[in-house]
C-alpha cells in the first residue's frame, strides 16, 4: 500500500486518484468491540456526537466504549452515568466496566448493565491498571460466567490471562493483540480448546515501526507499532484472530504535538476502507471480513445486530486517505496519505439511511445503549 | 513450636529434651523433588556425597536434583555429565534439565535422561532464568508431554505457567508456593481440572518473615519468607500440596555471613522432624504425610519406590534441631533451636540399612542416577 504524503492539510475527504471498476457491496453494519469515546472527562478529544458520527462514517452500527475515562467506569454509579451520557449516540453502544485493585464485587454487581470487563494488565491511557494475582484473580472469579473479560495483556501477560481464564471458567479475549509470539500463543490455546478469542487492531496489521519516523507522535499507541515480522505473523494467524477492532483512542493533534504525547490513534473511518483494500488485494475475503467485523464480535460480545443495519461500501478505484476531514473530534489519521482501494457509501441503522457519501444525515439520535441497565 | 536458641555451636545432634511416650512408625523413603547438590562447581557448598548422607538422614531415598548449577545443567552433554558425578550417590538420585531463552530444542531432546524441565520465571540463585513469552512457548511446545515441567514462579507468574500449561497440554508443577494467593489459585486451578501440581517448602510452612530477625541473613531464600497469613493459607490449603520438598540450598556460613548472602537454605535433616511435628500436634495424619512426602512426588516424577526403601521414625518425645552437626556440608538450619517432636532412626535403601541414629552406615553408594539416560 502506497503512502503519498500530501502535506497537511489534504484537500479533501477520502481524495479519488481514479481508475479502476468500481463493485459495490452490502455488508451488515460493524461492530466495533473496542473504542474509546472519551466520555465522561475526555470530551476535547471525542464526544459522544463526534465519535459515533466517526462510527457511520466508518460502517460501524455497534460499538463497545472503553472504561478508562475520567473519572472510570468502575462500578454500578459511574456506568449509569455512563450510559447516560451515551444517550446520544449516533450508533449502537456498549460500555464497559473497567477493573481496578479494589472493586471485583462492585463490578461483578453492576455486570448487567456491561458489555464485559475490561482488564489493564500492561500500561495504558489512563488511570486503570491492576497487575497482582490477588486483585486479577478476585476478579476472574467474582465476574458473572458469559460475558468476555477483555484484557489489555501483552507478552506473558497473555499467557497469564489465558491462565486466569482456564482456572474459572471465563471467556478471555485478548485486544489489540501486536506480536507474533503473541498470536502464536493464542493460536495454540484455541487449537487446546480453550475459550481465549481475541482482536487485532488494523494499525497493526497496516504500519510497523518502520512507519514512525515518518509519523512521529503520531504513530505512538500501545501495544506500540511492531516489527514487520509481527504484522506479517497477524496476517499469516488471521484464522486465529476473531475480530477487527479499531482500538479507536482520539486525541488532539496539540496533544500529540506536545511535550508528552498521549499513547492512541484513531481509526474508525479508516479501518473499513484498510480492510476493503486487503480484500481487494486479495489478502482475505469479503466473507472473511464480514466475520471479522460484525459477525463474530457481535456473537462474541451478544451485540444485536439488526438486518436493518447495513453498510454500502465500495472497492476498486483508490482513494487517498485524507489528512483531515474526518468526524472524529481528533481529526487526523496515522494512515493519512495511505491509498486504499474501498470506502464506505452509506450507513443504515434499523432502517434509517444514517451516513451517505461522506455526511452523516440523522437528523436525531438513532442509537441505543446496549445491555439494558436500569439507565438504558 | 518453640524455638530455644542454644547459641552456635550447639552441643550436639537432635538434642533430647526427654518426656513424651514414643510411638514408632515405618514409612516409605521419601521423595525429595527440589534439592539443590550444588553438582557441579559448588562442591564447597555440597557434595553428592554429602548432600545424599543428608538425605538418608533425612529418610530421603530419592531426590531430584536442580540444574542451576556452574555450569547449569541444560543439554545432554551437561545431563550426561552430571549424571557421571552422581554416580556415588548415597540414595538415588534424578536430574532436571534447566530451561534457556535458546535450549528448547537440545531441553527436548535430552528430555528422556531427565526427570523434569525447570523453568525459573522468577529470580533465582544462579543463572538459570527466562521471562520472554517467546522462550517460554517454545519450551512448553518442545517438551515431550508426560515429564513434569517444574516452574520457579510466583505471584501472577502461577497463572502464566497453568496457562502456559493449559495451551500445550503440559503437566505443570509450580515449586516452593509461598502465598495465600497463589495457593489459593493453584486450587482453583486443580478444581477446573487443569494438570496443575505444586510444592511447599518446609520453610515457608514453618517460618515467615517474623523470623527475619532472628534469623539475619540465614533466613534469605527465594521465593522469601512470607506473612503469618501466608503461612497460615498454605496449611489451611494441604489439600491443594501435592509434595512437601525441601528445596534444599545449602551454602556455607561464610557465604550467608558475607556481604552479599545468596539465597537458600539447607533443609532435608530437618523437614521429616518438622512434618512428624505437625503430625505430632495434629495438623495432619501420618497417611497425608506420607502422600505428601513420598507417594505422591514419586508418582508425579516417576521416582522408583521399592517397597524395600523405608524410613523408620519416632514421634513423641521433644528434641531441639541443633546449630551443628548436619550431614550436608552447609551444616547450619534455619530451623536451629526449634523443637520437634519427630526423628528418623533408620533409613533403609533397597533393603539395605544405610542410615541409623545419625550415622550413615553404608560403605558403598548404593544410589542410582534415575531416569536411564545414556550415562545412567
Amino acid at each position: 500500500m502506497r503512502r503519498q504524503r500530501q502535506g497537511r492539510p489534504s484537500p479533501g475527504f477520502f481524495v479519488p486518484l481514479g481508475g479502476g471498476a468500481v463493485t459495490r457491496h452490502t455488508l451488515p453494519g460493524l461492530v466495533d468491540v473496542h473504542v474509546h469515546l472519551r466520555v465522561p472527562g475526555g470530551e476535547h478529544k471525542e464526544t459522544v456526537a463526534s465519535g459515533t458520527a466517526a462510527a457511520l462514517a466508518g460502517g460501524v452500527t455497534a460499538l463497545l466504549a472503553m472504561p478508562n475515562t475520567a473519572p472510570p467506569i468502575t462500578d454500578g454509579a459511574a456506568l449509569a452515568d455512563a450510559r447516560r451520557r451515551h444517550a446520544g449516540a449516533l450508533c449502537d453502544v456498549g460500555i464497559f466496566l473497567g477493573a481496578t485493585d479494589a472493586n471485583a464485587a462492585a463490578a461483578a454487581e453492576a455486570a448487567g448493565g456491561a458489555c464485559g470487563l475490561k482488564i489493564y494488565v500492561d500500561e495504558t491511557y489512563g488511570p486503570l491498571r491492576i497487575e497482582t494475582l490477588p486483585a486479577l484473580a478476585a476478579h476472574f472469579a467474582a465476574w458473572p460466567r458469559g460475558k468476555p473479560i477483555v484484557l489489555h495483556a501483552e507478552q506473558v501477560a497473555v499467557a497469564t490471562a489465558i491462565g486466569l481464564g482456564a482456572t474459572y471458567g471465563q471467556h478471555v479475549h485478548i485486544a489489540h493483540v501486536s506480536r507474533a509470539e503473541e498470536i502464536a500463543l493464542i493460536a495454540d490455546a484455541k487449537a487446546a480448546g480453550l475459550a481465549v478469542t481475541c482482536e487485532v487492531a488494523p494499525h497493526h496489521l497496516f504500519l510497523t515501526a518502520d512507519d514512525l519516523p515518518a509519523l512521529g507522535s503520531f504513530g505512538l499507541m500501545r501495544p506500540p507499532l511492531a516489527r514487520p515480522a509481527d504484522r506479517d505473523a497477524l496476517w499469516a494467524h488471521l484464522d486465529a484472530v476473531d475480530c477487527i477492532a479499531t482500538d479507536h483512542a482520539p486525541h488532539t493533534r496539540e496533544e500529540k504535538l506536545g511535550d508528552r504525547p498521549p499513547p492512541g490513534v484513531p481509526g474508525l473511518e479508516t479501518t473499513l476502507p484498510l480492510m476493503l483494500t486487503a480484500v481487494h488485494d486479495g489478502r482475505l475475503t469479503l466473507d472473511r471480513l464480514v466475520a471479522l467485523t460484525s459477525t463474530t464480535p457481535a456473537r462474541l460480545f451478544g451485540v444485536p445486530t439488526p438486518d436493518e443495519s447495513r453498510v454500502e461500501v465500495e472497492i476498486g478505484p483508490a482513494w487517498v486517505l485524507p489528512e483531515r476531514g474526518y468526524h472524529t473530534r481528533a481529526d487526523w489519521s496515522p494512515f493519512a496519505g495511505m491509498t486504499v482501494r474501498g470506502r464506505v457509501r452509506t450507513t443504515t441503522l434499523r432502517g434509517a439511511e444514517v451516513f451517505r457519501d461522506g455526511e452523516v444525515r440523522t437528523a436525531e439520535p438513532r442509537g441505543r445503549v446496549l445491555f439494558g441497565g436500569a439507565a438504558g
